[in-house]
């Protein structure tokens, strides 16, 4: 971490001799100033990852000319890739239920701006935290889900998340499960924190099902959501023990912590263009 | 955990032959339903302790008639002694300066019930947290500390604790060091998270001196308060990994996710009177 | 831990009011020192469960005159109960295939009289350990197994375990699937280390499974044999950190400390009678 | 991990733009094909550090051509650096006492080839482990340690090292004070495995500080030795968690578990070069 406003390249291409001599060649000759860079070959498929910061004022271009002149050697390298400037604000709207832990839990790192984003608009099946989001100047909308109305409720949902111009949606114990059109939408742009330590424990109450089975430690899982039920690109996990004196509610208590702190480190590393996802799989440059 | 009212016994006596029959004796006595019960014997210096949970509606008496049977084998045993009425709760003053992290986070788990307390007041030595606090229905006291004015600050802060009949003060993040005579007031009754793994990096700037010893961990303790500074006894700790690419910055940031959780952990131990301070260690009954 | 010899009393039963009253009058009756008590309430089926270690030497009398006037006790509470003596050391068969690092670890530990154990024998479906194991002292069997032969391959096993009169059979990567017969023959005395955090990644290559389906942490679970395979109750379970980087061949390394670790302690819990089978689950006071 | 031969480079710098195109290019221009790489920016002073592994058959020299061709640009960056041939076996020398815990975990790895190391010999100021080691075919060294002889005992055990050639000095709970001259003589070379989680518990006795203090976690630290007694750079460190139950006695059982892990760690960062020691601080690349 540090205080300059960079620009950050993420890509992935084929593997081949000389990937990272082309791509830092090209930043070099620009006199561009490597901030932090990371890079992973995977082997079974021959794919390559990187990540790469580079202070924006060192160049001698903006963002566009940078884009304009890297396709070049992203043509040559059969790259995808993306870049974004650390100065544009992400804009991510949250989804909850009733449970406040993950929310207060994102404002309060908003507020003191650990997470430096812009919250364009909460959005709840209930009502119980409008006047919690906003005091603190946030939009707040009540999209009731029932039975009947789920196509119409999603449809809302996606409606409001491009009004507002979201780029993340971030499902923060929002107790639905989204429609397959909404999943399909925006690959890789929805994160959901699931309570259990998946693939373990799939779908409705994970925590009855962990306290059945007998497990000596519970869960969490942060992944992208997709149009399979917790079946979605890992991005981070976490455990916490538990014992034969833990009831079920015990579990549950224990495991909010866990959910709160594993979903805020993957919207992090989701933010900071740190997870490249590779099929099912992700690749996360801490 | 459980749903039922309950009496907390906790006691601490020298060691002998029979304390454990002679005290749930007496429970079962009166048809006390033990629902939790923990033992622990201190070989070095001879001394035992215990916490049992007894379910108020299986005793044929109230807690008051309970204390007043009790003391007969209280005094045989030689014990120290108190017992605490699930329905009671407990009066909590939180001191905060202005970090957010651990306010938003008991603010969290105090609103969903998770702890089931009353918070009494905050006070702050700024006045940044007001209308938050304020907006929870939380009276909120402004209480400024200077160099020129610690006594009489500190005097303030005592009389408001007073004046809420406060049980235990808890030092979230509160970055003032608390005069000798208010430490000495309470004993066993004001908790502090300290941002390091004591005793490592006492005192000021711990990720500082965390940073500058190159250490692969970094830690935070939940410790009551006493006058020498960081030394008090220990109630809670955790760490979390860190690198060599981790700035003060990145610890400062990872560290408020374990200081809160430690905070919340340790102050959960010591409001269900899992605690029994012994000497400047801890017998803390999970 | 402690260097007295002890009884330890381990025992479950239908909750009521007095249990343990009862149970611990009558050691005091007896003038017998409890140096470790532990006690649990399974709420949901109203089961008791506990555990208590009586110095040996503050008994007025031997095992056998506890066990006969105890028995009134445990009649009256419908107890399922059983007492064993410290200074009897337990006599454990370890069952290897060709992976070293459980068998060094079990054996540095019994060395150092960490484990306070007789190793009777090692059996091996190869013969790869039987210098190594014989330098120690301890006769080695080799009994292999084929497709073909299982049923005599695992009669002779059982053989063997009667013959040096095996008190707990530990599976310390034996990579073979006992037969149900053997399961049925020890319930709750042989001990297995599955190399997943299960439910997770059942059966064969779990490291694979965990692989593809791109889990940030791998674990390690010991569990009791029974005729289900990887369906027993778990006695100990752990994880450690993985990430992109890591390939199947890394995470079986990294696996394989933890797989050491969690029998280790798994087996230790079980040897101190640590561990109560309840149902598929287990309660393990520590 | 990968099955290839190769190089690896580490190095060290003045940071500046375009550190990373000039050493990749150079690799690129004679076809190296890049396994991994790692680089590190220390921004408070400056400095740039990097790993890089190259498949040695992609590229048409000899190591010893590459280091001829390479110094241009290692003088040109002002570089420390040094490259190392995977198929070259590091020769350690294990220093012992009288504990087997760590000595049976490196034999262990040592012998399934996890870790891939020449164990020169053993040293130890006991016999203890005469007959074990060598049953493993590895020469060892009786060197006793008086009061009286350090000075001739360290130059004996420097004598030993000298003559098997050796790259790396463990001390495996070596319960000895090296002298000064021989930790000057290896700077970077010798490791060590201290048993608490340094800064706190230097020295003699750390468990029993621990105990006395009532930490709730205690560590292992893996470092470089330097002449300043438990000061030298940290490699690895990890925590377990005890409780007031654990005696001083618990603490060394459960302390061993993270020691030899922590030290296997630590040593095989080393080994992989991947550890980059920066003043009293270390870089490790993972």
């Amino acid at each position: 971490m540090h205080g300059n406003r960079f620009y950050t390249l993420t890509a992935s291409c084929p593997d081949q001799v000389g990937i990272i001599a082309r791509v830092t060649g090209f930043i070099a000759e620009h006199k561009g100033w490597i901030l932090e860079s990371s890079f992973h070959a995977d082997d079974l498929d021959g794919r390559y990852f990187m990540r790469i910061e580079v202070k924006a004022d060192s160049l001698p271009f903006q963002l566009a000319e940078f884009r304009r002149r890297f396709q070049a050697v992203a043509d040559e390298l059969k790259m995808d890739w993306r870049i974004n400037d650390s100065a544009v604000k992400k804009r991510v709207v949250v989804l909850v239920s009733k449970q406040e832990h993950c929310l207060y839990d994102l404002l309060a790192r908003w507020q003191s701006r650990e997470l430096d984003i812009e919250i364009a608009c909460v959005i709840s099946n209930h009502d119980s935290f409008k006047g919690f989001v906003e005091w603190h100047g946030i939009p707040f909308h009540h999209v009731p889900v029932t039975p009947d109305n789920k196509a119409a409720a999603y449809a809302e949902v996606q409606r409001l998340f491009e009004e507002v111009h979201g780029d993340t949606m971030v499902l923060a114990r929002y107790m639905q499960i989204l429609s397959p059109q909404l999943c399909a939408a925006y690959p890789g742009r929805i994160l959901n924190i699931h309570h259990s330590f998946l693939p373990s424990f799939v779908g409705a109450k994970p925590y009855h099902q962990a306290y059945t089975r007998g497990v000596k430690l519970i869960g969490a899982t942060c992944h992208y959501v997709t149009e399979a039920l917790d079946q979605g690109p890992i991005i981070e996990q976490d455990v916490i023990r538990i014992d034969h004196s833990d009831s079920v509610d015990d579990m549950v208590r224990y495991g909010k912590d866990i959910e709160k702190t594993v979903l805020a480190r993957g919207l992090r590393y989701h933010l900071e263009d740190r997870v490249l996802v590779h099929g099912n799989k992700t690749v996360v440059f801490r």
